[in-house]
């Protein structure tokens, strides 16, 4: 994969490349619609803003330094050199994208399809801690995932990075193989959202003295399961542009990718909606959508690899690993997590890293007629891909949770618990997103 | 344009394709989103969440057993002799796509296509059942479609069938010609959307003791009309898609398809706008909104065959058409259409099919410059449309009835009329789209 | 850039380009939805309605007639030739896009694109007039516009006519540059939208008795934000075609253009942002949105020409520009435009294209790197883009104006002040958009 010249790329599989880029916004576009639906009404303005916001920052703060220090196959690298073997670190670009060409090569279309693409995972900790993170401390958190913790990350996994030759230097399959962003994008936004909402702590009246939580339902559940359909489309741009550029794929293969995709989030709606409808009696709308997204972020890491078959059975896990940790999440961890995003993103993404090592040795063979690049070494594949997992856990992580631990210091990431009860809209933007309407907010305020 | 070999398409054709089929995901939330709009507040959320579920379902069950039994001209299907004359009359592929390569074929793009536009065919009953169908059933009464109706009905049309033979076997003309799915998908969900209005009937208060229709407008119209400004790129995608795949135009005449399917949306929304205000004094904003979407659907059979101005003429009928059956079919015919799908997609998909055969001979010289690719023979087209039309009214229609009515044998698919009052959304979701707003549900339940 | 032949174009690039131009329903979808959102509750039917309609009238009278006088490079034209010097002032084109072959040419898709784009400039008046301006005038009114105005100045700058030659006839720089728009669409569209202002004056309840305005805020804030993320899609597609069709750049250099058009998005909401932040004590939403919006305007004309650093910047100036202009006008003009669309689209647009002339001789060099096609003459470039504005002021201000001015006489343009008070949609449509949600519409009805 790393032995592709950063320049060469046949005109058409560029033309094909640049709009699978292009689709991404609608994957923001989704992302930002199912944050604000999934809120309470008083922060809606408020979530949607600071989505606007987010998107700005995570692009201009990766155009700055971001893709510098993340690099490209082929393009400078600092590399150490650890018992005879190359281990490439970080990218040594230059800042402001000098240097990168912007004529369609190879890295000029990574660069943009990240400028993006790290507005996505900015999204992710703005789901989670919802309603109480203040717009500034945000931009500045976004700062620090756009120019630190993306970009070191994706190096490794993208870049040319030790991770990406785990194959080459290790025999461990095919390297850690990750075509759409199951770990650089989803989670690594859902480690951050995860070091968040343990600093922000819940939402004042999630949980009561005993420590029981409360239902805090979202506003809007047309936005939620409007903005899952704005996904998909986002999604399969995501999973295709990556493919191609991170995956090596074929143009014509990107049919394959597209159809992973479907079939992804199409089992992982499935099966939320008959779990929840058995587990509580009625199929439960929000749950059904955090499915939904769930399976699409799962299906990123293998969509150029596994078959449809095995597609879908990713999709129909991620429907159920979401309805049982989101409420496990919420009442034995005391996590409070308005949008959910640490079941889809950062465990659906775990997940969807482990099934590239899981699926291509388990499945019946006869599902497997249109695999048409089973992992060269299906054993070590397992190892590489847990190898990129333990790295996410053991070392993002922290990473993440010591950057936003420093900025809180400095800047207090959290509104005041006091202000909370009139909602961040007024409390950051000084109106509400609906003033002519009538609300119920008293009833929903709670303490 | 069955000579075409499952494999053959040059590359940048098959990007440009795998483009257009990356729209359809629009053409979802469009209508999706149209039909959210003009059901009642009560039953918004299970509105979108049974959207979400059927293109789930839809995709699903088409991956399975779907493509297997529709097909693609070149591949496998299995045929009768009549006179002489070769009948193929259904696909014989394999289950679960094996057997067609994922790599950009024909034949593959046609797979992906329909994945999602057979979610399309699904959408179009949930709109005119909108408020009082069942999830559980809605999600049966797919299967229903996607497995079995769709796919055999598109096998004639676009899979190599007797329909698309038509021309070759007996003279007349380019055989039933439909390249962006008037008939396959959008009359094949309209007669399935009639046959759920005849077996559940009309919500609870539609209809007073004497039989008079009450109004019971949409609670969002700004859904609505939003609605529409998505739906036509991914009509356009669709329609240029399905010219490509189907039709056999060559990848620039879909310049000539996006115009065309642009004009039929223009023209109808102003027929529909001006002919609701000299009908009813005011312009009509939901009856506007449906005027074009029916020019969608209309512009469709013939968006690669005929000129611009027809496509006009098409869309201006279109507009008309609905400004006089929606009213006309639920005061007169009883029928309860939330969302007007029995004029959009039924009536408009018919007109859309005859109007191919029909603009061709009658339209001025003047107008046809663009015409690049008259039918054969001018005189058997018309014929053609009107045999493929009669089909889907006398086997079709019928089949599509007998299985929904079979279904609710087993599975009542109506929600009780005592539970409507309360409104999908609690009967079958436990929880209203928007809790925290202040609604006059008492005033607009009646009864 | 003229002396392309009108027929010749790669496959590739028809295939890139087509699919740009079918991007840009979501600037429409967009921009109609900021426009919804900044309207009070009473006018959002009749907003989107309008939206819908003017769309459809645009495209059909651009069809009819606009193509034909507006042209393309290499298509016949009217010229008149002034001290030797041809100068082009008007296509001599035929009517329903007549001989131009609709097969992927750029005559055709400069035809495609523009059936759209001009549906983007109606929508800008329409922002700006919100809540007053009758249906029927507001169509009449787009008529004008998209059959005279617009084409007229297109031609001037996109159509071979003189502005485009003023280059090769002066040497003034490379000719008048607008690559996406800045100037025949968001300019035009600008310039209609002040005439409206004028011509309608504020709404009933805009300025009290001593002329100082009253907040009216806008009635949904997440359709405005959601709004602007649509738009970025729509506008990196528009940018992106208008540089292939108008600006010459070869096709992988449209990855440039998107990453211009993100960086002044980006730079535009934070500087507006952080302005308001430190304006008002708060960030205001709507002026932010209204920043972002003026950034991806601002980021037309020279998407093709300058680095992204020079993008970022222009998109910085622009998010300043809307901090003080919407405020200034609104308090200080008596200009009541509920959209900004004033400073959004002609302010920023007038800035835009200056920013084509001042950013290559300014930028310090080391930004550079990636400006791949300096202006010829530096010097003349700034003079040729100010000549153009000149135009745009004294040409077509006076022209729009007074089409409008002699429509109003016929057909009164705005909805009876007496009548406003309940708002279009009853006086329009007969019905409001939310009927069944509770609204304070008497609180916020004021005078």
């Amino acid at each position: 994969m790393s032995s592709q010249s950063p320049l060469a790329m046949s005109e058409v599989s560029q033309a094909l490349c640049i709009f699978f880029i292009f689709l991404l916004p609608l994957a923001l576009a989704g992302l930002a619609l199912i944050n604000v639906g999934l809120s309470r009404l008083r922060s809606a303005a408020h979530s949607m803003m600071a989505a606007l916001c987010l998107v700005g920052v995570a692009a201009a703060t990766y155009f700055v330094t971001g893709f510098a220090w993340q690099g490209y196959p082929g393009l400078a690298s600092h590399s150490v050199n650890i018992f005879g073997k190359e281990w490439s670190w970080l990218g040594a670009g230059n800042m402001f994208l000098r240097g990168v060409p912007l004529d369609g090569s190879r890295a000029s279309l990574a660069a943009l399809l990240q400028l993006l693409s790290v507005g996505l995972a900015a999204l992710i900790p703005l789901g989670a801690a919802a309603e109480r993170w203040r717009l500034r401390a945000s931009c500045l958190s976004t700062v620090l995932l756009a120019g630190i913790t993306y970009p070191l990350f994706a190096h490794w996994v993208w870049g040319g990075g030790w991770l990406e030759r785990l194959g080459a230097n290790y025999g461990l399959g095919a390297g850690f193989l990750d075509a759409g962003g199951s770990s650089t994008i989803q989670v690594v936004g859902g480690l951050t959202a995860l070091s968040l909402v343990w600093l922000l702590g819940p939402r004042r009246g999630k949980y009561n003295l005993e420590g029981m939580p409360a239902a805090l339902p979202g506003h809007n559940t047309v936005y939620v399961l409007f903005g899952c359909i704005l996904s998909v489309m986002g999604w399969m741009g995501l999973n295709a542009a990556g493919s191609m550029l991170f995956g090596g794929v074929p143009l014509g293969r990107t049919v394959l990718v597209a159809v992973n995709t479907l079939m992804a989030a199409g089992g992982a709606v499935l099966a939320a909606a008959v779990l929840t409808r058995y587990r509580f009696g009625k199929p439960d709308a929000s749950l059904s959508a955090n499915g939904w997204l769930c399976g699409l972020v799962a299906s990123s890491a293998g969509c150029a690899y596994v078959p449809p078959a095995a597609a879908l059975l990713t999709g129909l896990v991620a429907g159920a690993l979401v309805t049982f940790t989101v409420p496990w999440m919420e009442a034995h961890l005391g996590l409070d997590d308005p949008a959910g995003a640490l079941s889809n993103h950062l465990l659906g993404g775990i997940w969807g890293l482990l099934a590239v090592g899981i699926f291509p040795r388990t499945l019946p063979f006869v599902l497997f007629a249109n695999a048409t690049n089973p992992p060269a070494a299906p054993g070590g594949q397992l190892i590489a891909q847990v190898v990129g997992v333990a790295t996410l856990l053991g070392f993002v992580l922290p990473l993440t949770y010591s950057l936003n631990w420093l900025l809180n210091r400095f800047f207090p990431q959290r509104i005041p618990p006091e202000e909370e009860r009139h909602g961040a809209d007024l409390y950051e933007l000084g109106a509400g997103a609906y003033p002519e309407f009538m609300t119920h907010t008293e009833e929903f305020s709670q303490w």
